[in-house]
């Protein structure tokens, strides 16, 4: 009778990776489960690096999600309430109250609805937005009006005030955000982008910002990162661009979630966040 | 048998009033009740225009706690995730990611735990920032240390990063916000103040952001309004400045509430808001 390999046995059974370099992980004598130190992982499956049997586990960490949401809600309260209207009027020194809109009077469109996307909504709802979660399965959200699958985006972002994009990258959701979603959003909406930058036509964005149908749009990722100097984002007057810190990797809680799911692993429990290769995250 | 009046019965039974011209109150025949369209009613108890025999009821509508928590917590994350600073960085082009704390590391204080002070608790509680509730009775939220009285301010605002003033304007929270209290706060806090200028010793605050004791201050009320042209918060580079505009009165949500109010009234129920007068809120 041969005793069955217990999880873990393996000489060096986990690997923890951000962006490895070629041959690395194949390079490992017996290794059984990949660790992500991010929460996106579609550069791991393109580079081809992870022979297809071993599971990847993604880094969702209460940090991040956390970090995501304060990121969101600052970006969207604050053009919400005309924070940087009344800075140019100060600069003038101008006493000149704006129309201020209440939450309940604005609309919300929030893409992706997985740790992120969930919890950010959460937020929205608590402050009286008009919330609406569009996802691939359409996973309800308490307060929410959810909204599944591509051929329902346009009603999701139609007449929204705001759009967030808190997508996985995956070959579905490339260039979700393009001139058709931007020109389905009321006039004058703003956009946040927390995701990442292939999820946007840069080009769509630009020309909605020029034709004035998107007031504003707060980005933190890029298609390239950094962001080249030439850009024209760097210097568009109504983006406000910041270096992919939307929510950062707490290493306290990082670690603290990878050993976590080791323990998960030895105990042959299922892992939350393990990657779904067929769906790409 | 003479037959009691009913509530409303007088010729003019009700007055809205904001600040009204001397004389017009005491001319109104058979005035029985003062409908403010103020949540701070200092003004009309300091004017001596409502004899002392009629009740005045401030206006406190869903909309008016509503706007205010949403300026303040756009101010506050705003500051917490450092929007400000990325925006310089993006006119010099330079992808410099700063030190970013999450919510459940930073303290914030606040002062009063009225309807205002209350509901922007709760939302700072529900991002996970350390949440103290100052006032004078030491009101409970959930989730948030209280303290009640003048003799535990100290206590309630020291280490704080974060100071939110919501109180209302009486005889004992004039100058509250002075030397000592912004010298208890965390070195490098940011002062939020939604309530009232008198509340705060101009002197002081600026002094404390002079020396960085104090990083920043978002400023929406003021001793004079409009904020005189001359004077030196408007250019400070280390002061945000709107024109009273956190809470503004949104007329539906204010008129619903006055006819509920003339609906109590008539009713002999207790009317939920009304003043005070020795405490004079």
């Amino acid at each position: 009778m041969t005793e069955q390999p217990k999880p873990g046995d393996g000489p060096v059974p986990y690997i923890v990776v951000g962006r490895p370099l070629p041959g690395v992980i194949s390079a490992v004598p017996g290794l059984e489960l990949v660790l992500s130190l991010n929460a996106g992982i579609e550069h791991l499956l393109a580079s081809g690096e992870v022979p297809g049997h071993l599971p990847i586990v993604r880094l969702v960490d209460d940090g991040l999600a956390e970090g995501m949401s304060e990121w969101v809600l600052a970006q969207a309260l604050a053009w919400h309430r005309n924070l940087l209207i009344y800075k140019d009027l100060q600069e003038k020194r101008e006493w000149a109250p704006q129309p201020e809109k209440l939450a309940r009077e604005r609309t919300v469109a929030i893409l992706g609805a997985g740790a992120l996307g969930g919890q950010v909504a959460e937020h929205f709802v608590r402050f009286g937005f008009k919330t609406r979660s569009w996802s691939r399965s359409g996973r309800p959200i308490e307060g929410a009006q959810s909204f599944a699958g591509r051929e329902k985006l346009l009603d999701a972002v139609r007449g929204a005030d705001i759009l967030v994009n808190l997508l996985p990258m995956t070959a579905e959701t490339a260039n979700v955000v393009d001139a058709n979603v931007l020109a389905a959003l009321a006039k004058g909406a703003f956009f946040i982008n927390g995701a990442r930058g292939g999820h946007v036509v840069d080009a769509d964005l630009i020309a909605a910002l020029d034709d004035g149908h998107i007031s504003g749009a707060a980005l933190d990722v890029f298609r390239i990162e950094p962001l080249p100097t030439e850009d024209p984002l760097w210097g568009h007057p109504k983006v406000l661009l910041s270096p992919h810190v939307a929510a950062p990797t707490h290493a306290h809680a990082a670690v603290a979630e990878m050993a976590e799911n080791i323990r998960r692993f030895e105990r042959g429990e299922k892992l939350p966040h393990i990657v779904d290769r067929t769906l790409g995250y």
